[in-house]
C-alpha cells in the first residue's frame, strides 16, 4: 500500500493485480451492459466495491447517494470531467446528490508553495464552480466545505475518536496534520448523507481513482465505528486518463499535462499537435504496420469523452490498420475538443456570477 | 513538562519553580491592588503571561477580548464557579466577552467511558448553560461549540496546517487524533474572536490552570503562524481549589472530592462534615496549638468564595489562635454554601429551559 500515493501524480496501471490485492470486484460484461454510460462500456469504470447494493437501488427504483468531489486546488481539465460525467448519470438515475467544492481540503492537503491561503483555494472554487454549473450541475447539487452547517464540522472532529495514529499512519504513510484534517473532512463528506439531519442511512457510492482505495477502505472502517447505523459506502474505481506526455497522469499542477476546461483554440491545438502519439517513424512505415491506438493520447481522449462508441470503434480499427494518420488523428481530436470546450465556455459568463455568490457571500 | 498533564486531576502545587520554569511573570503586590476582585487580592490568581497588555487596555480605555471556557463533561463545581467569576469581573471591566461551552471537545478528549456520545456531551452543556445563565452571564455571552458559524470550524481546520506531528508529541506527550481535534478547537476558541469576521486583531486574555500552560504557548505559537496578524493572546494562572480530601484537585469525574452546584442542602451537610480539616486532635490541643487553616478544607472554600475578605481574616486568625474550633468553621462554611446554593438554585428553573434552547433548538 506504501507505494500507492493518493495525493501523487504518477501514472498508476490499473491492472488484475491490484484489483485482486484491494479485494475489488471486476465490473462483468453483463454488469457493463446493464449501465447505459459509456464509461462502463469502455471500461473506464472497471471495478467497485460493494457496487451491488446501489444496484439493488436502482433495479428495486430504492433511494440512494451519490457523493462526488473536487479539491479546489487549481483548474479543471478533463480528468475531472470524468468525474462531473458520472455524476450527472447518477443523478438522472435519481440518486440524491453531493458535489463537494472542497476549499478547506485543497489547502489543507497542498503545500503552501500551491494553495498557500485558504483565499487561494477559494478564488479556484469560484472558477471550479462556474464550469460545475456549466457542465450541466444545479446550484443545488453543490456545497462548498467552507460553507456547511454545523453539524458537517462536529460529525468530522467526531471521526478523528474513532481512528487512532497508529491507523492513519499505517494507510498514509506519515501523520501530517493538515493532511489528517483534510481526510476527516473527506470522510466527513463521504458519510455525512446518511445523518439524520441530512437524510438518513442508505446506500451511497462514491467515484473515486483506484489509488484512492485506501481512503475509501478507512471510510467503510469508520461507518462501522460511528454510532449512527450507516451504510458502508460503496465505491466505483476509474482508470485515469494519462497526461499527454508519456507515462504521466493528467494534473492540475502541470499545465501542460492536460487540457483545461479554461483552454482556448490556441492552447488546444498547440497541445495536441504536441501530444504523444500512437504512430510509426514515417508514414509509410505507418500505413504499413498501421498505428497504435493504446499509447496514443488523442485517442484516449476520444475515448473518454466523445459520446459516440461507433465512431470511436470506426478511429481505432482505421488508426490500427494503418488507414488513418496520426495528422489526421490529432485534427479529429482537436475539432472535437474545440467544439466541445468552446460551446461549454460560452456558458462560463452567466456560471461565473453564480459560482462568485456561492462562494463569497 | 511531560509529567504535568493538561487533562489530569493530580494536585498541582503552584511555586516559585513553576513560575519560573513556565517563563511567567507574577502578580505584584501592587499590580494585585489595581484590580479590585478579591481573586487577585487572595493571590488565587497568581502569575500571568503578557498581562500588561490587558492593563493598558483598561487604563486606555481600549477594546480587549476574553475568552474562557467548559468542556460540558460533567456537572459544575466550586472550582468551575472561580472562572466564572473572574469572567463576569472583566465583564463588567468592558471585555468582549465569550463563554464557549465545548461540547464537542467534552466528547473529543474524555474517553468513551466518561463521554460516550455527543449527545451525552450535549445534556451535560444544558445543565452547565443552566448554571452559567444563574450565575449571571448573559445569553449572549455563551456560545455552544457545535452551533458555530462554519468560518469558526474552518478555522480549526486551518490551524491544523500551523503545527506538526512533533510539535504536538513534544508539548502533550502522545498523539491522540480525537484530542489532537480537541486542541484545535481551543485553540480557535481563544483566537477567532480577533478574526475579521468576528472582530479584529487586539488583546485577548484567558484565565487558565497553570497545568495548562502549554496549551498557552501552543496557542501563541500559532497565533503567530497564521495570516491575520492576530495579537499574542495574553493569560492569566489560577491556583486551583483542591479536592475535599488531601492532596487532590476538584474534579467532576469524581463526586466526593467538590461541592458541586447541584448539590443539596444534605450533600453540602454531609461533604463538609467529612472534609479534611486543619484541625487538632483533640479541642483541648486545638485550642491550645491553634488549628491550621492552610490545610483547612472549609477554610479553604471559604477563602476561594467568600466575598468579605475582612470576615475571612477574622475567620483564619480565629482559627489559627484556636479560638474558633473546626466544627464552628465548618458550620460557618456550611451555613455560607447552603445560603448561596440555594439562593442560586431558586434561578435554575428559569435558565434550564434557556439552555435547552441554546442546546436543542
Amino acid at each position: 500500500m506504501g507505494n500507492i500515493d493518493p495525493w501523487g501524480s504518477k501514472e498508476v496501471v490499473i491492472d488484475e493485480n491490484l484489483i485482486k490485492k484491494f479485494g475489488l470486484t471486476k465490473f462483468s460484461d453483463s454488469d457493463r451492459k446493464k449501465f447505459n454510460h459509456y464509461l462502463f462500456k469502455r471500461k473506464i469504470i472497471l471495478a467497485h466495491r460493494d457496487f451491488n447494493k446501489i444496484s439493488d437501488c436502482l433495479s428495486g427504483k430504492k433511494q440512494f447517494i451519490q457523493l462526488t468531489g473536487i479539491a479546489s486546488s487549481g483548474l479543471l481539465h478533463l480528468g475531472h470531467k470524468v468525474d462531473i460525467d458520472i455524476f450527472l448519470y447518477f443523478k438522472k438515475l435519481g440518486a440524491k446528490s453531493y458535489f463537494v467544492v472542497s476549499d478547506i481540503d485543497a489547502y489543507l492537503s497542498r503545500p503552501d508553495s500551491k494553495i498557500p491561503s485558504l483565499e487561494k483555494a477559494k478564488e479556484f472554487a469560484i472558477n471550479n464552480i462556474a464550469h460545475l454549473l456549466a457542465l450541466g450541475l444545479n446550484k443545488k447539487d453543490i456545497y462548498l466545505q467552507s460553507k456547511k452547517e454545523p453539524r458537517y464540522y462536529e460529525f468530522a472532529f467526531e471521526i478523528s475518536k474513532k481512528i487512532t495514529e497508529n491507523t492513519f499512519r499505517a494507510i498514509y504513510g506519515h501523520l501530517d496534520l493538515g493532511k489528517l484534517s483534510a481526510n476527516l473532512l473527506q470522510y466527513a463528506d463521504i458519510l455525512h448523507p446518511q445523518l439524520k439531519e441530512f437524510n438518513k442511512p442508505m446506500p451511497s457510492i462514491t467515484g473515486i481513482g483506484i489509488e484512492q482505495d485506501p481512503h475509501a477502505r478507512a471510510c467503510r472502517d469508520i461507518a462501522r465505528r460511528l454510532p449512527y447505523k450507516l451504510q458502508l459506502p460503496s465505491f466505483i474505481y476509474f482508470s485515469h486518463q494519462s497526461a499527454l506526455q508519456l507515462g504521466k497522469k493528467m494534473s492540475a499542477s502541470e499545465p501542460d499535462s492536460a487540457i483545461f476546461l479554461d483552454d482556448n483554440k490556441e492552447d488546444i491545438k498547440r497541445k495536441i499537435n504536441k501530444a504523444y502519439s500512437g504512430g510509426r517513424e514515417s508514414l509509410k512505415e505507418h500505413k504499413k504496420l498501421g498505428g497504435i491506438p493504446e499509447n496514443d493520447k488523442a485517442f484516449e481522449i476520444l475515448l473518454y469523452h466523445h459520446p459516440n462508441s461507433n465512431f470511436i470503434q470506426k478511429v481505432h480499427d482505421q488508426y490500427k490498420n494503418g488507414k488513418l494518420s496520426t495528422g489526421e488523428l490529432k485534427s479529429i481530436c482537436k475539432e472535437f475538443l474545440i467544439e466541445m470546450l468552446s460551446k461549454h465556455q460560452r456558458k462560463l459568463k452567466r456560471t461565473e456570477k453564480i459560482a462568485e455568490k456561492i462562494v463569497l457571500i
